[in-house]
Formats: structure tokens, sequence, C-alpha cells
């Protein structure tokens, strides 16, 4: 049973890592130019990597949900290497954005697609799971009950 | 299996686009009251939109951890209504918000209620759970294992 | 099959309680000091507990994920024990965060190292999932596949 999700959990482990040093550059960017908890204000520099990192922290949860979504109801492969592909993307807008706001757009276009995939994933898998309960005759069951 | 989480999973694939339909109405904001990253003050109508955002992204893994934990343990069936209503009840506090901080307020508790009630459900599913574990002796060999 | 997850689910539900409680300290705070929304500027008082929450809130998914990702794959007791342990501790860094930065540096480093105990159990046990499909010939069926 847990070799159907083992990749997905691979990915998982790999954002939180990812999200863990998004907060530690934070911590970095709050010491180099000087802005003391709990102020979030500062020079345009560090207010980039600021909001890089609580941007990011947005998007975890709906990137995990989607990536589980898309893994176990459409396919655990395809999702898990969109998934990864997705945190590149991630890490490519987090190391943009704090050289500018230009130049994180690339990457987060890159990660939105990936994104709006793993969506579309999830629709066709559960699609086609509703699709098969409604052949075997469950769906009505389930309606019925 | 999978039939058994299937509408949970359709109702987070729901909550997922919504969650793209409330970033996608931050971003016109940001165009329209001309307020650029990674600046997040501006006009009251931009701060609006942008709080009412964040309040549903905050939110957002709360609810699923939530959704899921109820739909398992106690009833799906019951549990994706609720997930339905409680988004229904964000979008409405999200155009609410826009408009004024006051016509947040009904939706705001209509979704905190509809919240509480899936926390109840999760309760009484998991509480059920460990008494039928303690009937059947399981619970008495999980602390003694 | 819901008894191998069923502290995992628990020790959740605990954290979406301490998140709600964490909530309703901000709007008791914004009252206090009179911060309407859709403003987050106000006295360090209110400051300090605003940025306390959201900073629980930022961590919940993350924690979540962990969480059951080590529940899941490595094991379910130790696991929820570790998890009950840093709820515990980001009770304490939000107190100590309402009174002063300073007194929410020792629970914030504590929540830290239980995470970072948590993500280790989660490779661990990825790797071992991994290894023990290795033995049976089945990872290399998945990457034949």
């Amino acid at each position: 049973m847990l070799d159907q999700v083992v990749c997905l959990a691979a990915v998982t482990t790999m954002g939180v890592l990812e999200q863990a040093y998004f907060s530690l550059q934070v911590i970095y960017a709050r010491r180099k130019f000087s802005v003391s908890p709990p102020s979030t204000s500062g020079p345009p520099q560090f207010e980039r990597v600021f909001r890089a990192q609580v941007n990011c922290s947005e998007y975890f949860p709906i990137f995990i949900a989607t990536l589980w979504t898309s893994g176990v109801f459409f396919n655990q492969g395809v999702s898990s290497v969109c998934g990864v592909l997705y945190l590149y993307a991630r890490l490519r807008y987090f190391k943009g954005y704090s050289q500018s706001p230009q130049e994180r757009l690339a990457p987060l276009y890159l990660s939105a697609r990936l994104l709006w995939l793993l969506i579309a994933f999830s629709c066709v898998g559960i699609f086609l799971c509703f699709w098969r309960m409604y052949a075997d005759g469950d769906l009505l069951q389930l309606l019925g009950a």
C-alpha cells in the first residue's frame, strides 16, 4: 500500500526542506538588514526575501493537497515529477525575487503552470474514479445511501 | 478504497480552485490600484482584497486537515456537504470583504460555524475509533506495544 | 486500517484547536488595541500577538505534512508524541511572543528541533520503504514501468 504513495511522501519531505531553507533565508535577511521581529518592514531587499517566503508558504498547502490528489487518483509517477519541477521552480522564484521583483516572474509562471497541470490531473483522476463507481453501480448506491 | 475519499478529494480540488481564484483577484487589485510587489500596503480597497486572500489562505490548511479527519473518521458524505458550504461561505466572505470590512462578518461567522462542525465530527469520529479499539482490545495492545 | 493513523488524526485535531485558539487571541488583541481590519499595524503588543499567530499558521501545514509522513512511514506512536510536544512548544512560543520578542526564542528553538526530528523520521521511513521495495524487486518494476 505504502509503495503507492512513497514518491509523493518523498516530494512532500523535499518541499518541507525547501520551506525550511526559505525560512532560514528570512532569518539571515533579518540579521543582515537589522529588521527585528515583530516588524516585517524594511529595505526593499529585505521585503523581497520576506515576501518570497510568505508567497511560497501560502502556496505550500495548495501544492501538497494537489500533489496528493493527483498522485493518488491519477498517477503517482507523473505527479511526483511535476512536484519536483514545481519545487525547482519555487527555488528559482525565491532566488529571482531576492534579486528583483522582475526576476521572480518567469519561475512564478512556470510554478503556476505546473500547479494547473496537477489540478488538471486531479480533476481527471477524480472524474475517472466517479465514472468507475457509476459503471460499477457504486455511485448510485452511494447517492442512495 | 478510493471511493471512500473521492468526495473529499473533489471538495479539496474545489478549494484549490477557489484559492487560485482569490490569488488572481489580488493580482488584478495590484494592477488596478498600482501596488507593486513586494509592497502590500495601498488604498483600503486593495488592502481589503489582500487581507481577504491572506485570511482564506491561512484557513485553507486548517480546513483541509479537518475535512479529511472528519470525512475519514466520521462520515464522507456529511463532511463533504459541510466542506462545500464552507467554500461557499468563504466565497461570500471574500466578495463581502472586498466591499467593506462590515460585509465580511456574516459569511465569516458562517464559515467558522461550519469549521467547528467539522471539528466536532472529527472529535466524534476519533473518539469512536479509539472506543472500537478499546472494545476489541486493540487499544490496550497499542498502549502496551 | 484507521487505527494505524488515529493518533495522528487526534494530534491533527489538537493542532487545529490550537490554531483556533491563536486566531481568537488575535481577535481579542484587535479589540483591546483598537486595530480594525484590514489593518495589521498597531502598537508593538498587538503586532507581537499578530506575528505569533501568522508564524504558527505558516508552520501548521509543514507540521501536519511532516507529522503524517513520519507517522505513516516511520512510527505512529513516536511521531504523535513529537507532535504533541511540538504543539506544546508552539503554545509556549505564542504566550512568550505575546510578552516580548525575546521570550519567543526558547520555545521557538524547541519547536524547530521537534520539527527536524519529525523530518529525520520521515526521511528514515521513506528510505526504508524504498529499500524494502528494492529488496523485493518492486522498485525496479516501478522504475521500469
